[in-house]
Formats: C-alpha cells, sequence, structure tokens
C-alpha cells in the first residue's frame, strides 16, 4: 500500500476554524473516524451557503453527495482546536468534487484529507441535472490546480 | 407554566467558544434539542480537563453525570458562532452542580440554559464516594452564587 | 438528594426498540449522556410521525421542544440493545409532556428516565399558538396517569 | 463518471439491524452522509467486538482506522428500519480492509457501500505492527471474494 503524503496548508485555500467535542472522541480517546466527515461536510456547506448556493428554500436544484472518501493520517482529540482546509478541485456539468482536510491548531501538514464528490439534482425530481450558470460563476472562482 | 427569565452572560464565569456543524441541524433548520447537551458536556468537560480533574488514566475517582437538563429559550442554527457560559453552582460531598448556557455570538442573553450534577463514584466499584480533597480545592475557588 | 426509584415498563405505554452505534460510547466507555436526549427524541418524533403530527411538510403548526432532562440510573454501552418507552404525560392547550424511558434489553427497570416539554408554535411566526382539534384528538388516547 | 452498478445482499456476509435516529436527519430531510460512516464504524466493531478483537483493555496490538470511504446510492431517512451488511476483502500483514454497505428495510440493493481499511498498531507505541496470529485465524474464515 502506498499512500501520498500528507498535505499542508499550501494545498487548500478557503480555512475555517472548528472546535472539537468531549463526544467526539470515542472508546479509544480520540476523534471517532465518522466524526471527520462532520468536519469535511461543516467546511464545504459553510462555503456553500456563503456563496448562496446551499439552504435557499424552493430551490430548482440541489447538491447531493454522491461519494466521499478520507484518509486519517494522525490522530486528534478533544480539547484539540481545528481548522479545516478546502480546495474546489474539480468544476464538472453536474457534479463538484472538493478536496478537504482536517489541522490540528498551529500543524502545517494535514492531520486528515479526504474528497466529497457532490452531484446537482433537479430538486422535484432528484435526477442529476446540469449545475445553473450562476451557481458555476459563483464557484469558478475557488478551483484550485493540484501541485 | 411559569418560566424563569432567560439568563445573562454575567450569571456564568467561565466562557468557551463553539463552532456549530452543519449536521447539528435538524429537519426543523434549527440545531436539535440533543446536541445542546453535548454542547453543556464539552464546557464542563473542558473545565474538567483543564484542572486536571477527569481524563486522568488510572484515577480512584471518577465523575459521573447522574442528572441534566435544559430549557430552550431561542433556537440557534448553523452556521451559528456560539460561546458556552459555565457556573459552578454546588459543590457537596460526592456530588457537583454546574449551571450552564449557550450564548449566539455577541448576544447578552441566553439561546439555552441547563444543569449538569455530576456524582463522584470509586473508579473500581462505580459507587458513590466523598470527593478528593485536592478535587474539592481546585473547584472551590469557582462555586458563583446565583443572582 | 433524594431521588425518586428508578421507574418500570409499567409506567410506559409506547415501546420502541433501538440500536446503539460504536460512537455512541465515549472516553468512559459507555453511551454519552447527550445521546440519551437523542434516544427520547427519537422515540417521541417516532411517535408523532406515526400520528401524522409532525414532518407534514406546510404544516400550520409546529411543535418545538422547550424543555428536556434526564436523569441517568444505571450504564449502558454499545453493543447494548435498547428499547425506548414512552407516556403521553398532560396535554395542554399549547404544550405537551413527554415522559420517556430507556430500557437495557431484557431489564424490567429504567436505565435513564427523563421528559420533554414541547410548545406548539405558528410554523409562521414562531409564536405559542393552541394546539389544532385534530392533534388532541390523536394524542388524547395516549395519555397515561402516573402510578 | 462511470459509478460501479450498487452491490446486493448477496455481496455481504455479516449482517446486523440498525435502527435510525430522528437527528440522523439532516435539513434536507435525508440522513446526513457522515452518519453514514458511524452505520459502517459500528457494523465492523460490531463484528470485531464478538470475536474479541476489538475493546479488550490491556491488549498489546489496537486497530486503527486509516481510510474509509462510501458511494451513497439511494437516499434513507428516519424512521427508516436499516441493516448493515459486511465483508472482509482483504487480510494483509498488518491491516484489513472491510466492504460495508447499508441496506433499507427489505432492499436487495444497497442505498450506500463503502469501505474501511484498518491498520494494526502496537498500543504502546501506535506503529504499525504485524498482526496477532490469534487474530488472524479469528478473521480468516470471514474472507469473501467479491463477485
Amino acid at each position: 500500500m502506498t499512500r501520498p503524503l500528507p498535505g499542508t496548508r499550501a494545498d487548500y485555500s478557503i480555512f475555517a476554524p472548528l472546535t472539537t467535542r468531549w463526544m467526539d472522541n470515542d472508546v479509544m480517546g480520540h476523534v471517532n473516524n465518522a466524526v471527520f466527515y462532520s468536519f469535511f461536510d461543516t467546511a464545504i456547506t459553510r462555503h456553500l451557503v456563503a456563496h448562496g448556493i446551499l439552504g435557499l428554500p424552493g430551490a430548482d436544484h440541489v447538491l447531493m453527495v454522491a461519494e466521499s472518501a478520507c484518509r486519517y493520517h494522525q490522530e486528534v482529540a478533544f480539547p484539540d482546536s481545528l481548522a479545516t482546509g478546502l480546495r474546489l478541485a474539480r468544476l464538472g456539468t453536474s457534479s463538484i468534487r472538493h478536496d478537504v482536510a482536517v489541522f490540528r491548531d498551529g500543524a502545517e501538514t494535514a492531520a486528515a484529507e479526504g474528497h466529497f464528490v457532490h452531484v446537482c439534482v433537479a430538486a422535484a425530481t432528484r435526477r442529476p441535472a446540469p449545475m445553473p450558470d450562476a451557481w458555476r460563476r459563483l464557484l469558478e472562482p475557488f478551483l484550485m490546480e493540484r501541485r
């Protein structure tokens, strides 16, 4: 199994702080693996909400998660303070890929990295549909080449 | 039903920031009622861990939650930034009562308030036991009268 | 502190099975205190959804949690199988009180007990409002005196 | 994007029931994407605990999650009853890969599928270490070829 080296803050462009919670820690005394996805999910959703792409009641289109993944590089544990890093990695006709990472406070190297693929669906039918042009224009500036 | 008026920041002494997560919001579009207890739990545990009272492997005594409660004054929702406020309300022989609140960023009035009663138990038997003197000395300075 | 004796299955009328999850266990190796509220919340919501009282898009009225509480009698831990017990304890003009308990598989005595007070609010204004007669008629048969 | 077809129950060998919770549903009215990982995690951990491989205090070796992933085929929502399906897909020297799926009650086709890679580490150092022979013997019977 060859694993890519952990990424660094330079690989990501959109950062947000994130506080851990006592119940994030499981019996092993570290943040449970599933909780990282709520960190990723929060980073992406915060970005989409801030740009008016998610959470508009009555919107014609909705973004649904089609795929997600995470590689765990290093344990984190409550009461660690964290930051999420986000990069828009692909902007397709009806799908988006975000790469996302979790950093411990002050660390340059990611504790965990993953990606989310969202698919744009028509709200009424929940069938894939081309993304509205307005969304594309809002997201394009965030596209970031992988180093 | 007469409800006490919501408390304010002046009713609490120990504050900590707290970030909300996308999945904290339930179908109603606000932070789910159960999530407030993980906010309270985090505020108390952060304080106890910081003073060496919780989380020591091999400790002879452990604090277990015997009772908790919450009154919900106002909705909060992701992506709100929050703060928890904490007050040590009672320090008994083998039990502790913390009052705890959640504030929206910048708000003086609590969005939710509750309390936790912890009981000190012997780690081996999990039966109630008098609290170690060292813990009492560490906690006493945080006792705060209710106004 | 005098605590009421733990209740039994005979104190409750509406039961539902509930599976525990690995991440419900916290560092103490037992189900975290906050998770019990998601058990209670699930028991009540399952009942209300089953009777068409919650989750109707476009409904004029909504039930909001005003208050909740829990007393913890006994630890439970993954992979325990659990059951929730529910009792409609009060049906007011604009508020409802449910008493709710968690039982370990096969146990007669509750591992934890609590209550939820919901307030009926107008969906548009989120201000308290008298409960629709249809809801009252649906709920009345579930009122159960405390022994 | 070509996606493999959703798997069926015949692709998995170890099944367990799973109840959904009200707060699993997010603002979209369906089980949040991160919650699926707690379903996967629960399926795997239940299996490992049942065979004495996880959760032994004082064990010399521990399994840590190195990687996880999920493809979402179909929405599920509270109050759905679910089942998890599990397959041991690879048993390496110091790592294990489980494939895992979530099925709605009565459905033959998976609503979501993913995998977890665990790495065996020495408890003291948390450095990768060859898996104990006893674990290998316990797990080998569960190896299942992909169709």
